[in-house]
């Protein structure tokens, strides 16, 4: 919960979610990027209309991971209509002329895959899993779908009441989720980013048949997607399938987004204090702006990855060791860094305080961590054992079809390529301990920052509103 | 300062912001409203263009206030070109096929009189006071510039460079200033409101003579716009001066803003601190998001008036009288309701610390004032000084032509009628101490607010970037 909290991962279908959440957290807790096995050999084409193609091969089992990936999200909504982007990636599983309306996951089940989707604030992605002999069905239903939507509005009302409960349910019922959602807001004074995929809930209550039909035949087209193919296929097979499927849907003008507005410089550390029955143990969060893998200066996103790594991930870390294992003034503590935006990317440091221990002291012991931390650095060992950890897992990740896929598909969709993918093990080998010391002392910023504070309370005194009854302020 | 701070008046032309800053923000802590001499009779009327006209008789003296005010202001901006209404603003002073570069004022200036600008969250107005025979000028020269103004390349240039050095100056020199527009910002999650009418200064440096020209020929025109001419004129002359200068131009389609994004619920308090080697004596501020006149049910802003006025506003309130007077903790309080904005309005209290007196002492004194009214309400008596002090006040301010002018400006270009303005007084009468009461107990809600602490420190400290060095977090 805290991971799915902290690291705002892009928001999944629904029925999946559970499943899902953890594993997204820490899929976009590492950054998107490749050490793959040699034998793995990615390669990539245009279609004429401009669609991107990518393949993996992998040969190890007859089955295929199918990914269409566009170049729009949360982030390329109007102001006002938050929640078109996700709201349209629900209606995508509709119809079209040829497939009845609530048909598209059932045909793909009846034919053994599983199929879903995800809306990111960059990037809208539809997947499905089958067997290699089922991929022209696949890609001959995706293509349908990226210019043949139809929307009844009686499918427009129900989904848009799904999307209410889910907003329901994994926001307004959890006070980590309301917090994390108001630091989000307060985190980004100008740019969309601050503003939930989900969408804010009056504002999903407007959203209707004629605003994503107007997303969609804004963003949907293939010279504004990309094919991700990994599986049991040689890249021969995939063209040609892709030129008989995709291939044949016409360009459209215009798909390329506007620029969103580039975050002013913030002066102010801000904090915001929740106090709420339904919380559990009291709990503090910062968020730190910081850049992405897109928007950093050279090295600095890869510096970030693996100084938050020594720092905060794992039971290995420096917070963990000292709050958690030595101090025992904490149960748990943490972080991340978010690197894959388009934009920019952010950091995120957690604690939750042991039975009887003020949320305050635990918050000063994890900003000592990172103060000595700033002054001190990291030692070569810990440094090699961050990069050693990640490449691991990096090459583990190379073993699983999906996330291979993923990598590759979040790189392309924020416009890197192929070889950035692959160049990544190499920059991370340049990483020094000088530089993680630097982007420490450059990203751990107060003024950059939002401090969550959670902390339970009595029911007596939930939903009171009295001036000053402002729970974590001193 | 704290007032021109705390209640984010519109942006007055650079040359006379010394000398309007106050007399601004006074106006707008008050109402927009009306109490006049039985003696002054307002009337209005439309020309065929659509341009509205109101017409405020004033015989006292043959002078007269032509005022020009446009439905457009900063909050109808689009994302990422923040200051362009402003930019604007400055730019209409440059010249027209008829009027040379700079030449707009100086003309003014030679024929007696006097002129300015400014450019609100909601409005942007232009107008010249001068002799009444000048009247017809003064006509002619503002029709001109609403459809003809020239911009060249040199004079944006020239004109941007002033803007920065106004932003620098006036917030960037300024720590409160600066804590003062973090507090908006984090105030506003998704309203335009939250972003400074100066504009963010990454944006300011973007903005050019296209953007300027396309602002301008979407907002000004003859349909978007308000006349006021108040002074020594009949409803006849200003008609027949009207349809010679304003009633020949044009009207252009399109001319209505869009509506902007209604800010989602806020849940949790927000807290900035600013610990800033510049800062005077150690402040707290709060912000409270309120309704506007234009959004409130009825009665509830009247209320906010009073209520603010009763409990914080002048040396008899119960704030001042309270933590100035009797405790002596603080060296001022005070407090405002601002409620001319067309989406909403906020509400507003500080208080600065005595010498030797801890910041979160004067902060913690000023919500058990608060809390107190919350609780027990105001007297009869103390609604009725409030209620007096007001009518009083517009009784005065109906004497000065300027601010009678400003009032049904104001009142109209967010959409309110001359009835409105008229029926306040009336409206006041009605407003209960229950009323108080229950306003207070609604709007003084932390879940609402943004609190900030300014506190001078030592220059050593200054510019450190250390994690954990949040100032006023306990």
């Amino acid at each position: 919960m805290i991971l799915e909290l902290l690291s705002n991962p892009p928001v999944w279908r629904a029925r999946l979610v559970a499943i899902c959440a953890i594993a997204v957290a820490m899929t976009f807790a590492l950054p998107m990027n490749s050490t793959r096995a040699a034998s793995v050999s990615v390669s990539n084409f245009k279609l004429e209309n401009g669609m991107e193609v990518v393949v993996i091969p992998d040969h190890r089992a007859p089955v295929v991971t199918h990914m269409v990936w566009y170049r729009v999200g949360a982030a390329d909504e109007q102001r006002g209509v938050s929640g078109i982007a996700h709201f349209l990636e629900h209606l995508m599983f509709k119809g079209t002329k040829k497939i009845a309306p609530g048909e598209f996951s059932k045909i793909i089940a009846r034919n053994g895959g599983q199929d879903n989707a995800f809306t990111g604030q960059d990037a809208t992605a539809y997947f499905q899993r089958v067997a290699k002999d089922r991929l022209a069905l696949v890609m001959e239903m995706e293509a349908d779908r990226m210019v043949n939507l139809r929307l009844r509005d009686k499918d427009v009302v129900t989904e848009r009441k799904v999307i209410l409960e889910e907003r329901r349910s994994r926001v307004e019922n959890d006070p980590a989720n309301i917090l994390g959602e108001q630091m989000t807001a307060a985190l980004y004074q100008s740019h969309p980013y601050g503003t939930p995929i989900l969408g804010w809930e009056h504002e999903i209550r407007k959203l209707d048949a004629k605003a994503a039909t107007d997303f969609y035949k804004r963003y949907y087209a293939p010279n504004n997607a990309i094919l991700v193919v990994a599986g049991d296929v040689t890249v021969d097979e995939v063209k040609k399938l892709a030129r008989a499927t995709y291939g044949k849907l016409k360009p459209q003008m215009e798909r390329v987004r506007s620029a969103r507005p580039k975050e002013p410089p913030h002066r102010v550390p801000i904090r915001l204090n929740l106090d709420d029955p339904r919380a559990g143990r009291a709990t503090v969060q910062r968020y730190y702006l910081a850049p992405s893998y897109t928007s950093a200066e050279p090295g600095e996103a890869e510096a970030l990855d693996l100084m938050m790594k020594v720092v905060t991930s794992g039971t290995t870390s420096r917070l963990y060791k000292r709050l958690v294992v030595e101090q025992k003034i904490a149960a748990s503590a943490g972080g991340w860094f978010s690197g894959s935006g388009l934009d920019s990317g952010r950091i995120g440091v957690y604690a939750v305080a042991s039975d009887g221990v003020a949320i305050a002291d635990v918050e000063k012991a994890l900003d000592a961590v990172l103060a000595e931390f700033i002054e001190n650095g990291a030692t070569q060992k810990e440094l090699d054992r961050a990069r050693y950890s990640y490449i691991a897992s990096h090459v583990y990740g190379g073993d699983s079809q999906v996330s291979l896929a993923r990598r590759y598909g979040w790189a392309l969709v924020n416009g890197r390529t192929i070889a950035d993918v692959e160049a990544w093990p190499e920059r991370l080998e340049k990483v020094s301990v000088e530089d993680l010391q630097r982007v420490a002392k450059k990203y751990f910023d107060m003024a950059q920052s939002v401090t969550g504070v959670l902390r339970p309370t009595e029911k007596k005194n939930a939903g009171t509103k009295e001036a000053g009854d402002e729970g974590g302020k001193s």
